[in-house]
Formats: structure tokens, C-alpha cells, sequence
């Protein structure tokens, strides 16, 4: 079954008619995802025992294909952009980014080098310094001095490039690699730890150190630690401050780090994954407090910028360092703009050396909301969560678990963790909702995070409804009984 | 300008009707990228220039960004799919992969854990047993036993994940990081050593074994390289083995790389990138030869399977090591099903946490194609490659500087390095062909890799024409004249 033209390939006009199939599909998801259980309810392997045993020997229709789509997957997808998603991060996609991803499948370039294709480079660093003005970056981070942005996959990536930085930075001094010390909170994700492992360092080089009553980083135990550290013989060589931890959007004292920090010459990587988002609304810029003094920082449009994974922005102040850790130049490489210096080479601000034209999509997405419908709906979001707060604190069967600075709101049951676990599953398996969880203090908390593109006030009063409908199960069971 | 609704969404209508738009901007893209200067001739910052210098305040009509994009954008795309690019390594997207790319924007969900979206695992560990049976791979790397494969973005995080597997089982064993040794051959790409450096390695800690007079790993001196090395104390740990060098497709001889290093216990990782999609048709099988006793490999779907970047595909024969070196538990992605064991947590087969549904688009080639489509397809690129060293070897102005076993041609100019840069300047700058270059022996090479999508026998006959037309201007040049 050779197609027209002789090939296999897809033309033109069957990928015109194609794609306009294509895109219903995705219109018709966005419709439909409301009404569609969010977590799946599936069993391991169901999935795969809808699959054919063994790959297709003759070609398909793409009519098939797609067709397959919905009955074969749909109900093994947990609902990522459901306006009832409030687990994790809010991972929020949207019309014009997905529409940018589809223009750069649909270019397929490398932007390994400035000259794989100049255009993918060059809208990227741009766009990166168009960010770092609408968040009120400190300046070191434009491109127009020694530093300047990348786009990374993720935050887990962002904090490798800069552990491998700082590394870099600390052995040129001399300082052996098993002397090196790392250091962030016991709240801090654990990417920092898995970068870390990764990097060479033993378990015990990286320092966890504790956090106050908002489970924010105590600065002063950590500089307590670094001062014996260093009496000891250790070289203090990196601090992951975190802006926006993952269990509790705690907000780390970031000056208080670089100050520090900066006795002992440590890089201070920022990782405002979670929450340096809000930092395009004045009244949230105090994210960003403390970063004037900071070697790197992220942030994450996919999580809360309405831009489909991935897009990590990762600036650093110097990109030296960087690029001392990653810069390994093959002949089949060379070419005369790299050598020029004129030009920046993004594969040396990564680990792999291929890369995607993640630009686009960012650039698409920054244009359709402009900085007016960006903090509108952010500010949305942090308003309906200040509400559900306000919700919660009224009611006694629940408690506040944390501060809810911006969008996450962090609560549990009063009868506690049996209560909480309950109200987690009951949410969950209604398929109405869809909550994670973390622990604080020892206690299990249920994470509300509030920032799916399509969530609507509605859907946290549905939510709340929900959570409320579970906690008078709760209240009911026996189990749940204070004793007395 | 808030949009109907009262926010700044895209609605599903609205994507409905420009996602027709960008549908068709793609479909003309196609059409149209034959006729575009393959590499781009902009000059640093001439692409940046053309952007506004600060971010949008005001949201834009999606009509002016798409309309936009050409202008501003299109001359600094060097166009990796058009028919007439021959630099690099292929880079070939499809409509069907494109559209499967659509399709996971729009769902947007992530795959790091099993739970977080069953399908999104399910089916990649699916299609990598289709694509572990289509390319006669070893039983060992399907995932009904202990082994199995994922998806990474590329063959450089491929190789970083290997190294991290065999730093983890060979340290768990009491061998020290500072005594590690790993081996790889002086044509091996750039990323074995950027991935040694990640982990923490010396430079010296990486060993680049010669190549015999075809550029392929010599086993024997990799033999004694690894005995002198065991025998000063050192722990041979690790050999990366290219099935496809990128500099001039050799095929390292895997079978005798597995025996010299079966003696000293060292993990044997098979990169074949490049070279790995031929193994779907059983005349070019040959390239897993010895694949049976290396315990890992991986090949790029988004080089050569039609499929547009990130794709590679990375297979393990026990994926134990690979999770000792990678898994990090933190109690916010705590759940049933992984605690289960009877599901697989890609985040723990990888460097980021985060993950796309990158199967969807390898499930819409593979169906799409078909065996017989791929394999079409494959084979004409390959009886391209091979006319194309027949014209070379019947002129006495161009040397084949390598062998072509696949649809890689390595050439030089008779008359040394400065009448070879000639041809690959006049190419380059002529708009009608895009080659890249290396250094094979010291000697200037071009490479000249047949694989994009839209390659037909008039562009490789297009090229051959310019290639001898340059060569006449060389001939005519007084500096090309022989000595004499």
C-alpha cells in the first residue's frame, strides 16, 4: 500500500486534512476533559493489553489511528488539563502554546548551535531576557552582560547545570571533588539530591538543613553549618534556596542565603520553579527578593505560564562557569560563528546536545496574553486561593497545614492523618477531583494546587463542596472519633 | 482586551480555527522548504534585531503572531527538513509524528510516574518492545524480563544514564569513584566525555581507544588497555561501543568489545544512534550484531525513523543499576501503584523528573508506515548513499575518504584540505545544499548523510551536480594546481 507518489510519507495535502482531524481532536478534548474522571482508574496493564502484541507490518490510515486515540488511552490518562486537576503543579498548557509546539515539530530544527539555525537561538535568548524583565530580574541575568537565560526541560536539569557550574567553578580553585559540600533544606525537591548523585558526590555531601514554623530554610543553621563545614576541611561550594517548595510553597529567605553563601564563595542557585511566575504581578514581585545576589535562578512556564511542558527558564549571572562545566567542542561541530564568540551555542548550556525549538511556543504564549492577561490570570489563581482559605479556616474539621503565599493551599483534617487519608481517597476516587499529598511535620497534608489553564471559581467551590460531602463521611466513622 | 469569556484563554472555538491556521502554515512550510536556502546566511543578531526589545503588554490577535512568524523568523532557519539538507544526521519528521507531537501538547500530561498517567508509560513501554522486535533486538531488553526500554531526548542523555548505571553497580561493588576507568573509541561522539565529566570522572578517567583503518574501536587495544589498567589498580567499568560513528558511520566490532570487557565485569553501552534504524530491514541486521552480551543500547527514531526530535530510544538488560543510580523517593510522589512494584516509574529511567508523552508520536510512525513503509524508505536512502559512491569512486576528482555501509558518504577533494573547504564553502553558500564536514586521518572531510524525509534521487542527483560543478572551479584555481 504505497501512497500516492510512490513513498509512504504523508503529503501536504493529506497532512492539511490530517491536521485539521488533528486539531478537532485536540478542540474537542479541551470541551471535554471537564466531564472525564480526572485520575484514571485504571490497573496496571491495562493499557497494554489493549495494544497490538506486535508492531503494524502494513501502514494504517491516519483516520484509524486517530480513531484508536480516545478508546485504546483515554481512560489510562490522568487529566492534566482538567479545570479539576489540583494535584502537584498546575502544568497549564494553552491554545497558543500548543499551537507553538506544533510549528516547531512542524520546522524540526536543531538548536544545538547558533548556526544549526540562527533564528532558534536567537528568539530564545530574547525571549529569556523578555521574561527576566516582565519577572523584574535583576540585570546580571539579561543577556547584554556576562550572563543570560536558556530553556532547560526542567527544573531537574536547571539544578544540574548549576551544580555542575558550581562544581566547575570550585575544582579550577583547587578544591578536590569528594571535599566539595553541597547544602539545601529538608523541604528542598528532590531533584537537588538526584543532580547530586548524578554529578559524583556521596550521599553525606549534600547537607539538608532545617527549616523554621512556615517550612521556609533557616538561614542561620545553615550558616552554622557551613562555618563548621569549612573548619572541618569541606569547601562549601553550591546553596539550592528554594522559592516555592513542592510540599508547601514555602518561600526561602534568599538574602539571608547569599549572605550566607558568600563567605565561602558558594554558588546560589534559586529554584522558583514552583512559584517565580507570580513575580509578573508587582504585588508578587517579593519572590524575587534576595536574587540580585544569587549565581542562577528558574522558574517554570510549564508549570504556571500556561506553556505545555517543557519550559524551564534557567538565567545565570555569569555563563563562564557553565560553560567551563559543559563546552566539549568535536570537529564535526566547528564552525566559523561559534569560533567567532559572536554567537551563543546552547548545547554548552545543557546536558544533552540536541534541542528543540522550545522558543516558539513561549514566544506565542507571551504575545497572545501579553503582561496584562498573564497576571490576570495569575492573579486569578492566587485569589481563588486566598478564598478556599478563607473557606478552610471557618471550618473546624479542617486546619491550614502551612501558609498559602500564592496558589497551593496546604490543608488536613482536625481527627487527623486516618481523617486526611480519607478525604484524599474519597476526592479521588470520586473522579471529580484530583488531589496530592505530602507530609509536614510528620502529619499528612492534602496539597490544593490552584492554576489549571481552565479552572474557573467554580471548580474550587465543586472542590471544596467535595472536600466538605467527604469530611462528614469522615466525621460519621467511627474511627474518626476523638477518644475520649 | 480581555477575550470572550472574560479571560485571555484561547477557546476551544478559537483553537479550532487557528489551529486550521497553523495546520496550514505547515502544510505550505512543506511544500515550500525545497525552494529556501538550506543554511541560513543571517549574520549574529541580524534575527534578534527584528524583536520587539520589550515583552507585549497588550495581548495580540493569533492572526498577526502566525502572520509574523515568516517575516521574522524564516531566513534564520537553517531547514533541517528540506529535501536538499545533508548535514548532520538526518533529522526526519513525518506528518504523522508531527500530529502525534500535536496531540501530547494537547493532552498535556506528564509520565513521571506510572500514576501520574498510566497510559503515557503503558504505551511507551509498549512501543519500545514493538521497536526492540522490529530492529531483532536481543530478548534481554524487552520489558518482560528484568531489562526494557524508554524514551530519552537524546543518545548524549542515553549515554549519561548508562555511565550513571554502570557508576552505581560498580561502586555498590566498594570500587571508589577516583579508580573508575571508562573506554570508548578517539571517534566516539562528544557526548561519552561530556557525560564522564557530568558524573564526576577526570578527563583521564575516560579512555579514547585507536581505530583501525575503517575508524571502528580496535578491541584488541581496547583488550590491553583495560588489563594494563586493571592491573595498576584501576576498575575498567565501562565501554561505550558506536554502532554508527557520527564523523563517518564506522561500526564499532560490539561482539569483541562485549568479550574484552566480560572479563573485568564492565558495562558495555551500544550507541547506535545513527546507524540503529537500518536493523528494521533484515539486509542491514548485521548492525546489532553482538548486541546479545551488552547490557544496554539505544537508537534515535528522530535521526532516521521519520519521527521528529526528541526520540531515542534506550534499551537496558536489567534495569536494577539503572534505578539504584536514579530513583529518589520523596513522600509528594508516594503512591499505591509504585509501591506495588507492578508498574514502572519512567522518572526513575532518566536525568529530569518531568516527562512528555513522547510514545504517542513513535506509535503514530510506526502505525502510520507500517514495517514495510519504514523499511521502503530505509532501503531507498541506503541505494542512494551507495549510487552516490559509485559516481565519487568513477571520479578522479574526489576520494571516498570512509566506507558508506549505510546512508553516510564521506568525500574529499583530491587536491587536499583547501580545494575540499572550497567545495564545502561553495555548497554551503549556493542555498541548494546544506553539507557539514570533520577530519578523519587530519584530512578535511565532507560529510554528505542522505535521510531527510523529502530526500528523493533528483536532489542527491541535484547535489552531485554541484558538488562537480564546484569541483571544476577548484580545478581552475591556481592554488588547487598540483606542485609541480
Amino acid at each position: 500500500m504505497a501512497r500516492p507518489g510512490g513513498g509512504y510519507h504523508m503529503t501536504p495535502d493529506e497532512f492539511r486534512r490530517q491536521g485539521a482531524a488533528a486539531v478537532e481532536w485536540v478542540a474537542r478534548y479541551m470541551e471535554e476533559v471537564e466531564r472525564y474522571p480526572v485520575l484514571s482508574q485504571v490497573a496496571p496493564g491495562d493499557i497494554r493489553a489493549r495494544l497490538a502484541a506486535h508492531p503494524p507490518e502494513r501502514p494504517e490510515a491516519f483516520e484509524d489511528i486517530l480513531a484508536d486515540v480516545g478508546p485504546t488511552l483515554l481512560d489510562g490518562i490522568t487529566h492534566w488539563q482538567s479545570p479539576n486537576f489540583f494535584a502537584y503543579f498546575p502544568a497549564n498548557a494553552s491554545g497558543p502554546s500548543v499551537l507553538g509546539e506544533l510549528l516547531s515539530a512542524g520546522l524540526g530544527v536543531q538548536g544545538m548551535l547558533w548556526a544549526t539555525s540562527p533564528a532558534c537561538t536567537e528568539l530564545e535568548t530574547h525571549v529569556l531576557d523578555w521574561m527576566a524583565e516582565l519577572c523584574g530580574l535583576p540585570e546580571r541575568f539579561r543577556s547584554t552582560g556576562p550572563g543570560g537565560g536558556v530553556i532547560q526541560d526542567s527544573a531537574s536539569s536547571a539544578v544540574l547545570c548549576a551544580l555542575l557550574a558550581a562544581r566547575a567553578r570550585a575544582t579550577e580553585g583547587g578544591t578536590r571533588l569528594e571535599d566539595l559540600q553541597a547544602y539545601t533544606s529538608t523541604q528542598a525537591h528532590s531533584s537537588v539530591a538526584k543532580a547530586a548523585r548524578i554529578a559524583g558526590l556521596r550521599d553525606d555531601q549534600l547537607t539538608l538543613v532545617g527549616v523554621d514554623g512556615d517550612y521556609a530554610l533557616d538561614a542561620e543553621a545553615l550558616g552554622r553549618a557551613m562555618a563548621g563545614d569549612a573548619r572541618a576541611g569541606r569547601a562549601p561550594f553550591l546553596v539550592v534556596a528554594t522559592v516555592g517548595t513542592t510540599s508547601s510553597m514555602a518561600i526561602d529567605p534568599v538574602a539571608a542565603v547569599v549572605a550566607a553563601a558568600a563567605g565561602h564563595g558558594a554558588w546560589v542557585h534559586v529554584d522558583a520553579a514552583m512559584s517565580g511566575p507570580a513575580a509578573i504581578c508587582p504585588e508578587f514581585r517579593w519572590v524575587t527578593d534576595g536574587l540580585e545576589g544569587a549565581d542562577s535562578c528558574c522558574t517554570n512556564p510549564h508549570k504556571w505560564l500556561f506553556t505545555n511542558f517543557d519550559c524551564d527558564c534557567f538565567w545565570v549571572a555569569d555563563r563562564a562557569p557553565l560553560l567551563d562545566a559543559l563546552s566539549i567542542l568535536p570537529e564535526f561541530l566547528r564552525n566559523a560563528a561559534s569560533e567567532s564568540g559572536a554567537v551563543i551555542d546552547y548545547r554548552d548550556w545543557q546536558v544533552p546536545l540536541g534541542r528543540r525549538f522550545r522558543a516558539l511556543k513561549l514566544w506565542f504564549v507571551l504575545r497572545w496574553y501579553g503582561g496584562e492577561g498573564l497576571r490576570h490570570h495569575v492573579r486569578e489563581h492566587v485569589a481563588l486561593a486566598r478564598e478556599l482559605v478563607g473557606w478552610v479556616q471557618a471550618d473546624p474539621r479542617f486546619v491550614l497545614a502551612a501558609p498559602a503565599p500564592l496558589n497551593l493551599v496546604c490543608i488536613r483534617h482536625t481527627a487527623g492523618d486516618e481523617a486526611t487519608q480519607s478525604l484524599l481517597d474519597q476526592v479521588n476516587a470520586s473522579g471529580r477531583a484530583y488531589l496530592s499529598h505530602t507530609r509536614l511535620d510528620e502529619r499528612l497534608v492534602l496539597r490544593i494546587s490552584i492554576g489549571a489553564t481552565a479552572t474557573e471559581r467554580r471548580h474550587v467551590l465543586a472542590l471544596w463542596q467535595l472536600l466538605s460531602d467527604a469530611a462528614d463521611v469522615v466525621s460519621a466513622s467511627p474511627s474518626a472519633t476523638p477518644p475520649g
